[in-house]
This record gives structure tokens, sequence and C-alpha cells, in this order.
């Protein structure tokens, strides 16, 4: 039997949202499906390396932008933000339950051999340069190459 | 011929989103397609029971974030909230030109069998229990279980 | 070999959400997809005509609506919107970077024979009528003929 096959683009950078994506993925890895993350867009921000966040981009609008989307630890979440207060609140009550938070999902989704891609255009959109995520990506490419990946995949839009 | 199937992650817990998966299961099990709706984070907010809100939860980070979640009456907009107007303006509008309302939807999509199921991980990190929630929901179950549901189906992310 | 085939169903009326809408569609259509953009609820802001706002909807709710979600030169982004500057600061970007605006990505998608599809329910809804959009919109259909149209399609929900 062939292989079943799950493609997730991951365009929103919120926190819940980044929860369900990674949730979908190593559940679905879990069970024997190859999974394949497309990182778009603010969703760049989840694979971004933790250094200043200032210094990625290449022009200063790009800074601003980079500087404001801030990085994997400061995620908003798509309801209740309140100023980052919620997504501290979710990780304590995902931690007090023994369910994985958003670092030990990536990292578990790594181990089930879920591939991570960056999208070409978006990095161009927002300047970010390949050395400024994290190792894990393994690959940076285009939409087409994206649905070509995704042959015989379901496929979500988060 | 093979029934055709649709599986949605209802994810959102907006007005807006809501009625768009409503609209979504009831008009593809009206021609016949076998639909699944599986309820997950704040999409959970759609089929909770009207009791107090405050009153649901394990604990009281729980409460708290289910009493600012509120219920299925008043839903945000994702977009012109307005403090809780817009959802009123639209229901009424809907009204209005004879288009079902949410309470309706959701009436409508059990008799026409769409399958409702929860997210047992999301209801676990929400402190949410099955008690919690309408009797028109079948099932709580994982991410494994919804995929196997969901093989050879049409699935979208809301 | 059969026509690959990729459905989206443009819901949100976000400038970043519209931007990759469209560079899905042009992508798949780029490498021989058949691609359906299905625009509703917000979706239908990206393609209403630009006359004055406050004119189209058929009451006084629909009007105040439609006057607020204003048209396709003011698309609102999903985060960090700063009273519509963000807009702007991206356009720029993307601009400076050869990377294709909103405006030229709705005129790439047409050349490309991208279809457009608008949601009958939701211009109902919001009291838009078929001469408020803009003529690249072929049909105006329910959800049952956007399934039709999407069997053994690729289906995304934006």
């Amino acid at each position: 039997m062939e292989k079943k096959k799950l493609s997730l683009i991951v365009f929103s950078g919120d926190f819940d949202r980044a929860v369900a994506a990674f949730t979908l993925a190593t559940g679905a890895a879990a069970v024997n499906w190859e999974v394949t993350l497309f990182f778009t867009f603010w969703g760049l921000n989840l694979i971004k390396k933790n250094k200043g966040h200032a210094a990625i981009g290449r022009g200063v609008l790009d800074r601003f932008f980079n500087f404001l989307l801030g990085g994997r630890n400061n995620l908003p979440l798509s309801r209740l933000n309140f100023g980052g207060l919620s997504p501290r609140l979710m990780t304590g009550m995902m931690r007090g339950r023994n369910v994985a938070t958003l670092a030990e999902l990536i990292a578990a989704a790594h181990e089930l051999k879920v591939k991570f891609v960056a999208c070409e255009m978006a990095m161009n959109i927002l300047g970010i340069k390949r050395g400024d995520l994290i190792d894990e990506v393994q690959e940076v490419i285009g939409v087409p190459t994206f649905l070509q990946y995704s042959q015989d995949a379901q496929v979500m839009f988060i």
C-alpha cells in the first residue's frame, strides 16, 4: 500500500495555530504518514533561529517587520492575546497536563522525520535568508515544487 | 460509486468562520457527501452546552479561559467585531434574507447526519470535559483517528 | 494523464492571505494545473469593483458593512496592521524585490486561466450583486456546485 501523505502550509505565526499544525504533523507522522510542513509568511517566524530578531533582514523595512514579529518565544495567540500573557498561560496549561510545548513539538516533528521546507517567495518578500532559519529546515522551495511534493497528499492551509 | 467525503477541522471559534464551516458541511451533506466536523481549540466553543461558561473547566486557568471565550451566543467575528455588535448585525442580515443562523446550521447539520467529533488533546489543554459538550457530539478522538476517518476525503482547516 | 486541480476557498479578505491565495493559484496554473478560486465572505472584497464602496449593498446595514470593509485598495493585514500602514509597506517591499502586487496577481491569475467564482450565499448575506464584482468573475455558484468543480482537486480554505 502506498504511504499516506500530509502537507501543511503553515502561513500563520500564531501560537495556537502553530500548535495545531505541529500536532497534526506529529500525529500523522506517528502513524507513519509522510509529512511536509511548508512554512510561509508569518509561519517563517516559527523556524527562525533565536538570535536577535532585529538583526534579521536585508533592509530597514525588513528589520522593522522582523523586530515587530519577534521570534518563536513570543508568538501571539490568534485570540485573547492580552499583551503576550496568554501564550505563557497556555504553555503552563499544556505543561501541567503533559501536553508537549511548541519547542518540544518542533523537536518531536524532526525526530519523526517530518520534512521542514520554507517558502522562497515569502523569504524574498520578508528579507529572510537561509542562514536565519533553524537547521531542521531541509529546503527552500517555490510553490510548484511544493505542489509536486504534495501530489496525492492531504493538503491544508493553516 | 464510492461516497464522497468532506472533513473539516473547525479550529476557529469566530462567528463568520463557523458559519462558513457549517455552510460547507450542510451543503456537502445535502448532496449526499459523508461529512465529519472535527472541533478543536476555539472551535470547541461552538459545541459547548449553554450553561454558565465560568463553570466549565477543571482549574482556575481553565475557568478564566472559558469565561473569556464565552459560549455559542457571543462568538466574535474574525473582523469588524465592534464589541460584539457585528455578529448580531450579521444574524439580523442572515435572518432578513432567509439564510440560516448558526444555531439553525448546527441543527441542520445534525439532521443531515453530519458527524460531530471533538479533539481529545484540545479538550485536555483547555480543561473541557465530555459533559460540557452538546449531545450532538458523537465521539472524542485524537489526530490519528481523525486522519483515519478522513481517508480519501477532502480535508480543510478552518 | 489527468490534469491536476487546485481549488481555493478564499474566505479571508486580509492582504497577506490574499497574496498567499493568488501566489498558490498562479504558481499552480503556471505548471498547468486547473485552478478555481471560490471567493466567499470577506474574500468577496478582493473581487469588488473599485467604485465608491458605500454605494454597494441593498440595505443600510449592507452599506455600513461594505463601507467599513472598503475595497481592494485598502485591505488589512491579518497581523500588524497599524491603521493601514503595513499593506503599503509590504507592497513597497514586494515591488522593491520584483514580486508581483495583488492587482498584478489578479491580472496574472486571469491571464493564466484561473477560474474566478463567487459564493452565492455570502453575496446574499452581504447584499452584493453580480454587477458589483469585477468582470473576471465567471460564475456565481453555491457550495454543491463548488464541490462538484473541485472533485479530485486539492482543496484549501484560506
